[in-house]
């Protein structure tokens, strides 16, 4: 089996290398020279991991043509470039490869899921389907071959599988999923709970308010994924709740990372102006709202998360306002 | 309504603040009186909260006939001292007590649950029912008052609203809850899952492997409380899910802090010699794995940490074991 591996960031380094360690055909593709002279002379992928010393079998180019002849086609770009990169490699596939999708959200521009968005714009004859790597998995641990455990999700059920068997390793542990729906809403608006955390923690509250958040965040997850079909105990997988902890409690997040800065600035100014790196939820944040205001569904921490971001609300009234929700039962 | 708190410890002290807070008649017994005076006269609990002044209205007694005309009797003991506490109180009550279990585990000569253990042993003319106070809420948070939110569950609602209505405030948010066995099970086993968060910590694996730990302890929380006919959206809320992520990524949590050393020192026999604390999942796993083996209920998780606690297997032997299961699908 061939593999490309579209991106050269952090998540499509640490995939790529566990197939080298796994003594798999794979390389990656990436547009930035210096990073792939990086990968490639130096055996390190320095802007993402200074200390580490990648497997120096590793090798990446930056030809796009390298996907001919590839069977399985790793996509780790934003969700920004999925749709133009799926149109610039349809034409240069030779065979019906496995598409595999890591990033989480949707299309900025039409808000569809990436799964769609990817079945739309690679052509059958080079689709055999879409499997989605989703899971508790800061890349910046995988790259050091932490014990990890995440889902490969497809409708075809022998391709996730093969993703399954691919990329499983001693320190990487795949199980297969196929609620495509499911888990690609839970991994999207995980982001936007990210945020959240960031935000309260930035403000000074503790676990006890976080663990709070994310148990009604789980609940927000599940009422928008099942409004679109996701199965329930999805939300409980590693897609959904193990996905949610882990960017809701690490250092890692960038979703974190960002409601941070928001919250202990208490203005999203500094944020908007100074940032440069992808942060998925702020986009997720914009469509989630969109979608939840025309179909109905109730999503009270998304929606302080958009008036934050988007509608100048402070970030030290929005705990307040969550708290004072009149007391009721739980369920 | 007056309320007496028993047990001058972390969780008692912080909830009895909380009534003093909401202007309630709250007195806390103790059977330490350096710590009952130190409450009475400094306005401090030192052996818990060192630096944090207490709600001066705030009063403590070694007199357990406090209990007398008690509306509500809070249970801040440890399991081991439920049941009597509860013979003890009985013939001191005067009237139909709400009281209120905030222990987490089981009895552990008979392995009942806790509600059970009080119903046994308070008699009907003294015992309006039992409420547990159950979510995720590490007192040294509650008590500098750090937004929290909580469940009271109980077999009888008004009594459940009764508790919701005296203790919450603009920090402390409670719903109310019926599911005593889910609730009571999810509090009891996640203290097991914490000592194997804290095992894993202590080994050095990071955010990925806890989250798939919490992730794939949630499932067995789920196996083990539905079994015992618990309902399953219970394990998803405050009192499953939101207490198990508190207890397992805190550094307040005792039971994360034991597996912690014992994941260090790759060996149970320090914290065995050295431990003085109440760490209730070391009791507790014991009894889920008498009784998951008498019921055949599959507990993965928990099996490894009985054997590291009382059957001398290595620390370092536990995370390989449980990732070398055979790869399957999630659900």
């Amino acid at each position: 089996m061939k593999t490309v591996v579209i991106g050269s960031g952090s998540w499509g380094t640490a995939l790529a290398q566990t197939l080298a360690d796994n003594g798999q055909d794979v390389t990656i593709y990436g547009v930035n020279a210096a990073e792939v002279n990086d990968i490639n002379e130096n055996h390190k992928n320095s802007k993402y991991f200074a200390e580490t010393a990648l497997n120096p079998v590793l090798r990446a180019t930056t030809d796009l043509s390298v996907v001919k002849d590839a069977d399985v086609v790793v996509l780790a770009v934003p969700t920004i470039a999925i749709e133009p990169i799926c149109k610039e490699i349809d034409p240069l596939l030779t065979k019906k490869a496995i598409v595999v999708n890591v990033a989480k959200g949707f299309n900025p521009k039409t808000n569809e899921r990436l799964s769609d968005v990817i079945r739309r714009c690679i052509s059958p004859d080079h689709l055999s389907s879409v499997v989605s790597l989703i899971g508790p998995s800061h890349a910046e641990e995988v790259v050091i071959r932490q014990l990890t455990s995440i889902d490969a999700v497809s409708q075809n059920d022998a391709d996730a599988i093969a993703i399954q068997n691919l990329f499983s390793n001693k320190y990487l542990r795949i199980y297969t999923g196929n609620d495509e729906v499911g888990s690609e809403l839970g991994a999207a608006i995980k982001n936007v709970m990210a945020i959240a955390s960031g935000i309260l923690s930035g403000l000074g509250y503790g676990d006890n308010t976080r663990a709070a958040l994310i148990t009604r965040g789980l609940q927000e997850m599940i009422r928008y994924g099942t409004y679109f079909g996701g199965k329930e105990e999805t939300f409980i997988g590693l897609t959904g709740i193990g996905d949610l902890i882990v960017t809701c409690t690490s250092v890692h997040s960038r979703n974190f990372e960002a409601g941070h800065q928001i919250g202990s600035e208490n203005t999203v100014e500094n944020f908007f102006r100074d940032n440069t790196k992808t942060v998925e939820g702020v986009r997720t944040a914009k469509i989630v709202h969109e979608v939840a205001k025309e179909k109905g569904i109730d999503m009270p921490i998304c929606e302080e998360v958009y008036q934050i971001l988007y509608e100048g609300k402070e970030p030290k009234d929005c705990a307040n306002d969550l708290m004072i929700r009149k007391l009721k039962a739980e369920f």
